[in-house]
């Protein structure tokens, strides 16, 4: 089975991005909009137990942190991917890193650059024109996480939520 | 804010429960196929923390239990949704109590009939004919349920889990 581990911003900020996924970005079906910590890695249903447990320690030593989304990118020219830029503050960098470790499959293959998608998979001439208005139209937002999900693909492409981690502290 | 509380079941019975709603459901792309174990209501963050804080002692009080998928079944004439129908264990129905409780906004409007949805707001022609096929392909899942998930819903319609609680004795 094929799993990830994302955040999902609170109700508004996903209500802004589903604003422009809605026209511009094919996963809008498949996922709410999403601040990806760990891309999709394929476990067994026995690994995913392990891995679980893992999660569950790294987030009762992981404080709540600030996300804050403030402006529109792109990641042309390597794709036509636009998004919310996240500070990649120290505390994301830190979770971030806390979830590649050897025993949950190691480093990444690329940097990390904190983000929500917004638009993706568009021609090089819709991009630009998407990209020119929806960087205009900018963004500004601040919260705190204080959880982070893994989750299941379906056969359909679709996630589910697998299990939701609470940040250190932030446990009911 | 609209939140709701569902079992998700098993990728399995999810990806079958898919086959079906990709044709027959128009929510087929807002929720992945749950079991509703309480229907939508109205929150605010501030009540939905006490609610959360509820939840979590619900979950912990509460077994693993077996869900039991043993038939496709229709609500007609009452309305047009066909369904998985699943076995409304002792389990089960004492965790809808639970979930319904004066604290928790008290009985609920209709009696507990434990479902997965797999086709809605169909004609009541196309129900016939795909009600018909289906009850003959029939469905006999078993699986044990150790969770289950809070979620809210966005202003498109689409649901997202706000946190997940594992069944007491299953914490990691």
């Amino acid at each position: 089975m094929k799993f990830g581990i994302a955040v999902f911003p609170s109700k508004k900020l996903q209500d802004l991005a589903n604003s422009y996924r809605k026209r511009y970005d094919p996963h809008y079906s498949l996922i709410p909009p999403h601040l990806t910590l760990k891309n999709p890695f394929e476990a067994s249903e026995e690994e995913i137990n392990e891995i679980a447990q893992k999660l569950s320690e790294t987030a009762k030593k992981t404080r709540p942190f600030t996300l804050r989304a403030y402006k529109i990118s792109s990641f042309q020219p390597v794709n036509n991917v636009i998004y919310f830029k996240v500070d990649a503050t120290p505390e994301l960098l830190q979770l971030h890193e806390e979830l590649h470790t050897e025993d949950l499959g190691g480093k990444p293959e690329y940097a990390f650059v904190p983000h929500i998608t917004i638009a993706q998979k568009l021609s090089n001439d819709e991009h630009s024109d998407v990209y020119g208005s929806l960087r205009m139209a900018g963004v500004d937002h601040e919260e705190t996480v204080d959880r982070f999900h893994l989750l299941y693909q379906l056969e359909n492409g679709s996630w589910t939520v697998y299990e939701t981690y609470r940040l250190g502290g932030a446990e009911v």
